[in-house]
């Protein structure tokens, strides 16, 4: 037996959060070996690749498709944050494709940790995903290399950081391993969104270059709606 | 006499922290005020144009030139912080045109606060702050206007927001009032740092659409190396 076979078996639960492009996989190693009592879950930044991965799979029905939305920029046990996850989302994805037993199971653990269990099916919760976290963290990483590139000076970024610098960077920090295949699986959302902002970047380009103030002015506040829908 | 005559008259230190458009005609006119025993100093974010604007003054000696560098996306008294400045930097310019005395009273204030102070030139300021602060506020004004062009459920986004938006997006709360003046007058040096950001976005734009996983990973690595620099 391997040690798979055998941590399966011993298994009630089985919660798979590694990185999405080897969930597919495991998940599916994973579903072989299962019985009907037993239940499956992932907590992965991309739903819908998987999803379709798995939709036909006889063991469909045990398994919860889910996404607690909160992380931070490291990896690992020695990552972990006390009462991390109280007031953040979880999303679970297409609800009525699983056994009501497995559902149950798993949103009693999140409801546990304090988070608050938002449904959406998983083509909706990639569209999503791509606007509120994987465009973030592009931008975040893009923003490091810009400034990697310009300013040659590490003393001076290391000094001066205060100036909203490290708030914006601080995603930068993340791990290519985690990052990659997320945005690969959801390559077509994040490239919406990525044109997207990088068009508003060249309205802001636009408005310095022709010194266009009432341009300015307008982006600025525009984009200061967000304040209306995050505290 | 005006309001600011007897203000002026009345004060041993003259403190100017409004939007840097409206510093300089207000310190030319505090500084025509002044008797030598007098001291004036701003805290704006941009310093080479109100550098050129009062370098012939026959008072400049008792200006001091200095940015905190440290805010938040909110303005006016209530947004107040106790201990806000412990480990910033504060950055002095042009040390070698302002009176000992005047330097050192400022120096003062600032360490009590508990800041580190750092020295530079006016000049270079400006690019430094180009790099480290004034992207990451049009970073973050181009992102908030791209989630709201493209997401049109407020909901989702107030509900997700915890999947590394919230940080990122932070600062584009913050005012057209003060940000706009600060852009315009260091116009060239942002216009330089933001053309380069659009380069790096294109370039994982390009990774993305060419499947280019290999160059996505490096793109990735390359922004961690901010790791080393910032904490």
């Amino acid at each position: 037996m391997s040690p798979l076979e055998e941590a399966v078996k011993k298994s009630d639960l089985i919660y798979v959060a590694i990185p999405v492009d080897v969930t597919i996989p495991i998940v599916e190693k994973i579903l072989n070996l299962i019985t009907d009592k037993q239940i499956v879950a992932d907590a992965g930044s991309t739903k819908y690749a998987l999803s379709k991965a798995i939709e036909n799979h006889p063991m469909r029905k045990r398994f919860v498709l889910s996404h607690p939305m909160w992380g931070t920029e490291y990896s690992g046990p020695e990552a972990a944050v006390k009462n991390a996850f109280v007031g953040r989302a979880c999303v679970i994805c297409d609800k009525e494709k699983t056994d009501k037993d497995a559902v149950q199971l798993l949103e009693n653990l999140y409801t546990e940790l304090g988070m608050n269990i938002v449904y959406m099916n998983a083509e909706e919760h990639d569209v999503h995903a791509a606007y509120v976290s994987h465009i973030s963290h592009i931008t975040s990483f893009a923003l490091a290399n810009t400034v990697l590139e310009k300013e040659k000076e590490e003393e001076a970024i290391f000094e001066l950081s205060g100036g909203g610098f490290e708030s914006t960077v601080r995603l930068a920090k993340s791990s290519a391993s985690m990052w990659v295949p997320v945005f690969m699986q959801n390559r077509e959302n994040v490239l919406d969104v990525l044109n997207e902002h990088i068009t508003q970047l060249r309205k802001f380009k636009a408005s310095l270059e022709k010194e266009n103030v009432n341009f300015l002015v307008e982006l600025i506040e525009n984009a200061n709606k967000i304040k209306k829908i995050i505290k």
